[in-house]
């Protein structure tokens, strides 16, 4: 029988891809570095790069925000770096986060090994699959116990992105895979703190990591992720095979969403609900939220205390939505909007309720007006998106995150041949 | 409510060790630290190491076996050293290896900050109590399952020494400790492998960054260890209160145990039972090694075939010591040893039951020679040694090690008041 292992070895080594994904790949890695860029001011970012800088080292790969690190220091800190705002791309069959974990790997490796864009696109489009393929493996009950999928099923799709960038053979693929697998780690509990990004960073400092060890001849447990006392059996994982079905010609990379809210993912599909009320915030007598039970260990702080917490209230941001507050604006989860006694009146008249027949990215509003009579509006995050819609949806939030010309120059570099004007972009 | 990060804080910044666990913590540094001398020309020592040089950076603190690196990289290169040859001391109640996690640790950091070997020896025996009451805490669940406690509950331990080491304060403190339960990892699947040393090196590495990262405001979830989501309740632990019963006062690192056999700890109960044997091995029709069950899925490999997995098998290290060979010596833990036809076909006259009547500690063997008859022997490694004949057996084991001279200078750094003659040692 093929192992776990097995099967994402030779995907890592051999994939090649069709262009939609491909194409999808490099909308991300601009999503990707607008967010980063936009997040190298958070005092996450600024902790690790100054920590990294202190530390010193070889100067193999570049920190978003500028200066330069070893490789795997690279990728810590950017990956934690791009997840600090919490605006980078979702797949809700993974529950988690890909890009964050990936393309930091995949970047930094790039970079010391001279590659160009479609290099690094291939590599980390391949990572970003394998992570999607294996957080469907572990299944659901990895997350709900409590682990977070973006930074454990993230680290073995870093580990794939190393691996396809370093070219590496089968047998140190391996081994790679097996180190990923006793280093893997990540707590859902560290929501709403320095934590959550973090973990992004320590799953794409794995990836790179472990396959620069097994280069140079590191073992490990081949049978790591799936065997006997292997990451799976000992992380609640449910080793669902269908997760590997047509590996390779599927790519179920092409269904990422992108974020237009700058918040958790779990909050948006009642935002574009919401996005079509047409009331007086003054006139509302209730709301409640219908949406997925899952969520509500994710998103639903009942009183969020700070604008970190603000991103994963069901309740304060729908208060601010009807109130007409730019949920696609940072700066509108402040501290102060968690605190204003007007958001709070609303908000405290918010209710949110799980409803199992909704799918994970779907929601469903009930506004009840102080004059009686209601209305209800829906979202599905799932109904598809124009390819040529979503870039401009993430142009324009490039040009929000960035300004107008950044937005146009990181635009360019992604399609640019070689990897100097998107290192250019994010050290800036 | 005190949580365990609250009881484990405090007792990190406050406590006053006794006399006896300090000495015996003397007793694990000057082991350790031939352990880690010796371990410095294995393959995954090497390989750290060289990664290490490779990527540069601050020179904070000594490599074992040469060099210099900032931190958090000396204290992974150094705990993978040192438990590269699976040398190092135990603890029977905390399942565990406490010294490989939290020395380095501790030792990195005292370098940094200029400390004497009083006060490593302090930040050591507090992160290896820690380790050890929290392993307790996680209980036999968490091992049973696939955990290398080693590596997690070592994760927790050497955090605890970094914080007394950086005299960090509370708040601080809990945020280092959730930032630990945010990273700790470590899959027992990986012994026989380079991973179990890494493991070691893994933790190590994470008690020094944590730590660090804290000092400059890094945040985490106060209640990563045992809140909803935590490390404990997401990582199978038990939560078992009573492991924190009297900490500060009663000292359950004095219970170490040191090994005086170069393999597996699960074997050395076997190994002492069989020092008493006298018989041909020529002669010998039947070995049956009743121990208690869990050690069968730690050190049960049934025909190993390098030295590295002779380390974890009872039934060669059985056939070994009935043939006279010196299982104190590491050159015997060979790959010709586990091929050695005469050495296999004895092997194959042992077998293994597991007996839930005895303790992990306790051992009983039944030999029955060609000619009939039988003979039982029995060991329990809990029988207490004096600290004098403790001493004298480490002193000699550290000759046999690291020859006569080096073990002497050994001796006298880890009693002398400054860190240079054991910084000097274990550079060398």
């Amino acid at each position: 029988m093929t192992t776990v292992t097995e099967t994402l070895a030779k995907f890592a080594i051999s994939a090649k891809p069709a262009a939609a994904a491909f194409e999808m790949m490099r909308l991300s890695l601009f999503d990707w570095a607008a967010c980063a860029i936009a997040g190298a001011d958070e005092p996450v970012a600024r902790i690790l790069r100054a920590r990294a800088l202190n530390d010193g080292g070889a100067g193999q790969a570049a920190l978003v925000g500028g200066g330069r690190a070893p490789c795997s220091i690279a990728a810590l800190v950017n990956g934690a770096t791009s997840h600090a705002l919490d605006y980078d791309d979702t797949h809700f069959g993974h529950i988690g986060h890909p890009s964050v974990a990936v393309i930091p790997a995949a970047l930094a490796l790039a970079e010391r090994e001279g590659a160009d864009i479609q290099a690094l696109l291939l590599a980390a489009l391949i990572g970003a699959e394998g992570s999607i393929r294996f957080g469907q493996w572990l299944g659901r009950a990895h997350y709900q116990i409590g682990f977070h999928q973006t930074a454990t099923a993230g680290a073995v799709g870093a580990t794939l992105a190393a691996l396809r960038m370093l070219d590496l053979p089968e047998t140190a693929a391996h081994h790679a895979l097996g180190l990923a697998a006793t280093r893997a780690s990540g707590l859902k509990s560290q929501f709403g703190t320095m934590g959550k990004p973090y973990n992004a960073g320590l799953a794409a400092e794995t990836g790179v990591e472990v396959a620069l060890l097994a280069a140079v001849g590191m073992t490990s447990a081949p049978d790591g992720l799936d065997g006997a006392q292997g990451f799976g059996p000992t992380h609640h994982g449910i080793a669902d095979a269908t997760a590997f079905e047509a590996l390779g010609t599927i790519w179920r990379f092409e269904a990422i969403s992108h974020k237009f809210h700058a918040c958790c993912h779990g909050l948006h599909a009642m935002l574009e609900a919401l996005a079509e009320a047409d009331i007086d915030p003054e006139s509302i007598r209730s709301v409640v939220v219908c949406t997925h039970p899952r969520w509500l260990s994710v998103c639903n702080i009942d009183a969020p205390a700070t604008g970190l917490e603000a991103k994963f209230s069901y309740r304060l941001t729908a208060a601010m939505a009807l109130s007409g507050i730019d949920t696609g604006a940072i700066a509108s989860f402040s501290d102060g909007a968690a605190a204003d006694p007007a958001l709070v009146a609303l908000r405290d008249r918010v209710s949110v309720v799980g409803d199992e027949s909704l799918s994970e990215t779907q929601c469903r509003v009930t506004l009840t007006p102080k004059t009686g009579g209601t209305t209800v509006l829906s979202h599905d995050l799932d109904a598809p998106i124009d390819p040529g819609q979503r870039a401009a949806k993430l142009r324009h939030k490039a040009a929000s995150l960035l300004g107008e010309e950044r937005a146009r120059a990181l635009w360019q570099a992604v399609s640019a041949d070689t990897l100097t004007p998107l290192l250019r972009e994010i050290a800036a």
